[in-house]
């Protein structure tokens, strides 16, 4: 089990691409909706994996995360998950002490791009790139698994 | 990936405690209701299994299972099921050629006793004990995610 402890951010401009780290291509479709526990199935690059998510309290979120075989998570995606997969490209990006998640939508959700960073506490200090403009932690809209059933093209 | 193909009978007597060849305590939990996806967590002695299944169709169902830690089972049964987990003892029991699997509820579902056999097709023939009663197979009330949240004792 771990707590995932992470604020959001609307990306502003291309001037996070200088300090790109690694990239990966992902695909990721919810089993569950409108449920207190998320079910994700994730496939990154050649790996797969299946996340259960509790409900959020404040920043933070229990999260339970376990490595599955792609040719499940596909199955998954093409036979139980409740709406499109979300495809993005998630890059990671450094800014001082933390190594940022900037996710580039495609598809549904094109021209959306979002920013987090993962703390060890709710309190913990971190650097905010010129990049990181409205925050947006805990606006139930940005949640993948909201956007997945109702996508940024559509707003 | 499998597709769990079984059809489940009430349990009379206990003729069938003869030819019982193995036996586990299991608590199980559901961490979604009323969802075409069913997630359940279960802890079987030591072992512990995280279970998406789908929704059945006629007497098939995708199911995907996988080994988790002991500890993430039983945080995940505390902090994120719906409904108070189900008690259970299963019995391995040999009848003809096949391995059944009778399962003798507790706490809130004391008093009901249930049998399943497991098939490779619908349409496999099968040795029927005369300890199975009724069959329920595709009765939602039967279901273990039915039971944690309506109780047999409650019915």
């Amino acid at each position: 089990m771990a707590t995932e402890i992470e604020r959001k951010f609307l990306v502003e401009g291309d001037a996070w691409r200088e300090d790109i780290e690694s990239e990966a291509q992902m695909v990721q479709g919810y089993l569950t909706g409108n449920q207190a526990v998320t079910l994700r199935v994730r496939v990154k690059g050649d790996a797969a994996f299946l996340t259960v998510k509790g409900q959020p309290t404040g920043i933070s979120r229990s999260e339970f995360e376990y490595p599955i075989p792609v040719t499940d998570a596909e199955a998954m995606l093409k036979e139980l998950a409740v709406s499109p997969p979300i495809e993005k490209t998630r890059y990671r990006v450094r800014c001082g002490a933390h190594l940022w998640e900037v996710d580039v939508f495609a598809g549904a959700n094109a021209g959306l791009v979002m920013a987090e960073v993962e703390l060890d506490s709710e309190d913990e200090a971190f650097e905010r790139p010129d990049w990181a403009g409205r925050e947006v932690t805990g606006d139930r809209r940005y949640y993948n698994a909201s956007l997945a059933q109702h996508p940024f093209s559509t707003w």
